[in-house]
């Protein structure tokens, strides 16, 4: 298995990525792995090291983007299809990163537009898997049936789980209820044999772990993501204000502290690793731009995970067999 | 002023209403209101009753809802048309509510669609209103300028607050992000002269309290509610699990407690009181179904300060002058 890494990418670059690599080329001695960055500050590793010192501008505007063949992301990306990497991974620019990997690595055939896929932490420990979250804006019904799919097929590769459970995000449960382009999707996914669709799902139950895999176009499943992460993040403030309240609260805080630490690790959205774009040759995985070593560990897993499980190949035959697709 | 009250929706009906009605005469000696229910359970109150004892059924279909005639919700918004009511209110289902009340009470001139409005509790302790949360799915750049419209004025009858900040919910914070939709709302809001807009918005930022009006499409609105108050409450549930973890997290919660009231608080959606349908000839206000009587008697005072504020006044003005509306 061939991974490849871009080194340089995300707000903590070297910092993250390196001591993310080693640990990981320690624990994975299977995976051949391409490190690509600036060789003279990665210095001695076991692994293999393509030279590009400059990580993408932040401020890159779109066609800067399509031009550049020389930062780390864009070697990062040309290097995995010259070498028909299993996996290519970056904690830069997600617009850049979703343009060059789309533009360089293809869509795979009988896919209609890629997705962005991310897991959530729900409740009771498990993960959901979301998509697409932002790499469209507005989706057909045919498009959210292949999400569907490719949802479905990335959650039982890399959780391991049979025949996941899917719904479809809209403003109601009954098959009625949102927009055009969902009802139709309902319809066509209430008819498909490939997923095991359960219905609509609103938004308020993404963290029950009722569903395995939730579908939303791209917009949506965007607000989706960003107001959970947000909300999660303004009650974890709110909860620290509460303990530093007084004297009293604090030595509460020393009381109660075993049980709020369990309380981060489910909420725990490094653990989660980034987000995946998924059908194009080549899985892409975008880790957070705010990555520190354990959630840059996490995206290599991801991908790991998503290789090691033969997605690409399952999404492949999906496609194939599928009349739903 | 006059405010119709359905005394039977919700889901603990006169239990939550009628404490909560009887409250609100004590403190607004000035309103003159109207209860709508069994006169038989209400009994003896210094308020006018109008008879209708039964609740609409949860279960009515949409058909079932314009045909009805006699239930509390239909009678008090028919009762609400005949006497000129200021405003109407009711805890009972949200999409017979919408239905009733456009059929009935009728957009105003020049609206070209109603909205149904929020108010988000924030970190800093204030009100971030957000629109639309639901009576559309989907809508026009030009709805949505109105509802920019609708919602700046909203915001400063009832938190009177002046020049209200507005921002367009999008997927990035650039002018050139987002659905088509959102970015030609965005242009024309930018030309705009009686709102305060600031831009785009993303779901994540919610609750900072940076924006005073959140514009939205119904779809999109929606889920931003929804998944900010599941999360806030699967957080909740977080704490409490952290708590009662072990005996020390017990203990450390006696000593914590009154920084956590005070969160709980800040978080308090019943506080908010519940949604107002703008945009008909009355002001239609859906309080929380499952409302007991503090969160029914918190819809009152939205009611009431949206009469106080001259609300539909300033919104029939504000579309005549405005040049983008």
């Amino acid at each position: 298995m061939k991974i490849v890494v871009d080194m340089m990418g995300g707000d903590h670059g070297l910092e993250a990525t390196l001591p993310a690599l080693k640990k990981f080329h320690e624990s994975h001695p299977d995976v051949e792995l391409i490190a690509v960055g600036d060789k003279a500050k990665i210095g001695e590793v076991p692994f293999e090291v393509v030279d590009a010192p400059e990580a993408l501008r932040m401020d890159a505007g779109i066609m800067d983007v399509f031009r550049d063949k020389t930062s780390s992301m864009a070697v990062s990306i040309i290097t995995a299809k010259d070498r028909g990497a299993d996996a290519v991974i970056s904690a830069g620019s997600t617009a850049a990163f979703l343009s060059l990997a789309t533009l360089r690595l293809k869509k795979m055939e009988g896919i209609l537009r890629p997705a962005l896929i991310s897991d959530f932490p729900t409740l009771e420990g498990g993960k959901t898997t979301i998509l697409d979250i932002g790499a469209s804006n507005e989706n057909t019904p045919e498009e959210l049936v292949q999400f569907a799919i490719m949802g479905s097929l990335y959650h039982k590769a890399v959780h391991k789980k049979e025949s996941p459970r899917v719904y479809l995000l809209s403003n109601g449960t009954e098959e009625d209820k949102g927009k055009d382009v969902v009802k139709q999707a309902h319809k066509m996914l209430k008819e498909s044999k490939e997923v095991n669709f359960l219905g609509n799902i609103e938004a308020r139950e993404t963290l029950s772990g009722d569903a395995d895999v939730i579908v939303a176009d791209g917009y949506s499943g965007n607000v989706l993501l960003k107001s959970t992460e947000g909300t999660a993040k303004a009650m974890s403030k709110l909860i620290k204000k509460a303990f530093k309240k007084n004297l009293l609260t604090k030595i509460g805080y020393l009381f109660a502290r075993s049980g709020f630490k369990q309380m981060s690790k489910t909420m725990d959205y490094k653990s989660t690793g980034g987000a995946i774009l998924l059908g194009i040759n080549s899985i892409a995985v975008k880790a957070h731009g705010n990555s520190e070593p354990y959630g840059f560990y996490s995206a290599l897993e991801v991908a790991y995970k998503g290789a090691k499980g033969g997605l690409l190949g399952e999404i492949r035959k999906g496609l194939k067999d599928g009349s739903a697709a």
